[in-house]
């Protein structure tokens, strides 16, 4: 197969864990015609983030934001990147600790997630547009 | 080369960080036949994780493990996803922390690993079965 | 295109978060003959890392240093791995929060980054020579 490579905007969450695995197969079906392969999702921000996490008990999402929330906290007396808004430099900190990018294989025409797994947007800023992603997919 | 994907279970490991690359290498000998590639090594789990560090001293790995332990500590008064015992909900947010994939180079037959660079795998949780695994190379 | 990897060296930096963009660019002008594809930027080293974030405000990068200090102490009463000083072990910990590699999408010959995305270099050590980096470039 060709290279395939797709951009996107997903809608605009608020601000906290979501899941979107259906949305990346919705916006890449291409992801059926591979046997074997890779599919590298992107996203275009800084303070935004995408993480593989449990796909089935909504609590485990409302505890990632708790959790992320303590390690990286709105107005640590240090921050000096303060103009944009309170959540603004933790959304910076919390996307590199996450980090803004995904490869997952393929294999028989599926993302091949554990049984658990679900794709996480993590969105840390209140007051987000809908985010642009990049879907490329190579493989056979 | 064609595409080359193959999917195992690493034996079980107690909670904790272990250098791990031997098994990988041993579960996907057809690394030596890429000149130029990159290896994608997935981890289908949600409550443990993959990363690259020191091989050398095994005090590093110890304190991989005290450090994770401060960083998203059991029992946090906030969490709410409490049911499955107070090492998984840690479990999973170390695993987003540390992240489930790697993707290598591959040089001349060999993963091109940093002379003090060893794949880890990531035991979060306290009584865990084996984790599996799926490798995807590619190369010429 | 066949595939294109390059090994080289980048000039030191001091402790701190620094934007390499522009090097990664110079050491692979081959970025440009893609026109689909995936550059995958890899650090031989286990005591610095790289992460993908803000690449306008310099106060951005000098909050990342403050947070990740505080994130990772110095001289924690549980570290063990403390012969090679008190930036040793911090600098593994914050290698592995961070990640050593990243994979960025080319498109139409060039880096398919957001607009406010930059590569950024996180040397974690005191006193650190320049770093190792492959970069592995695919694509048609």
């Amino acid at each position: 197969m060709p290279w395939y490579q797709t951009t996107f905007r997903l809608p605009p969450f608020r601000r906290g864990f979501h899941l979107i695995t259906h949305l990346v197969e919705a916006n890449a079906p291409e992801i059926q015609k591979i046997k074997i392969g890779l599919a590298h999702i992107f996203l275009h921000h800084t303070s935004a983030s995408l993480t593989l996490n449990e796909n089935a008990d909504p609590t485990v999402r409302v505890d990632f934001e708790s959790h992320f929330n303590h390690l990286v906290p709105e107005k640590a007396p240090y921050y000096r990147h303060t103009s944009e808004g309170s959540d603004d430099m933790p959304a910076h900190l919390k996307a590199s600790l996450l980090g803004n990018f995904l490869t997952i294989p393929i294999t028989a025409g599926h993302l091949n997630l554990g049984t658990w797994q679900g794709i996480y947007l993590c969105e840390h800023r209140n007051h987000a547009s809908g985010r642009m992603m990049t879907v490329t997919l190579q493989g056979e």
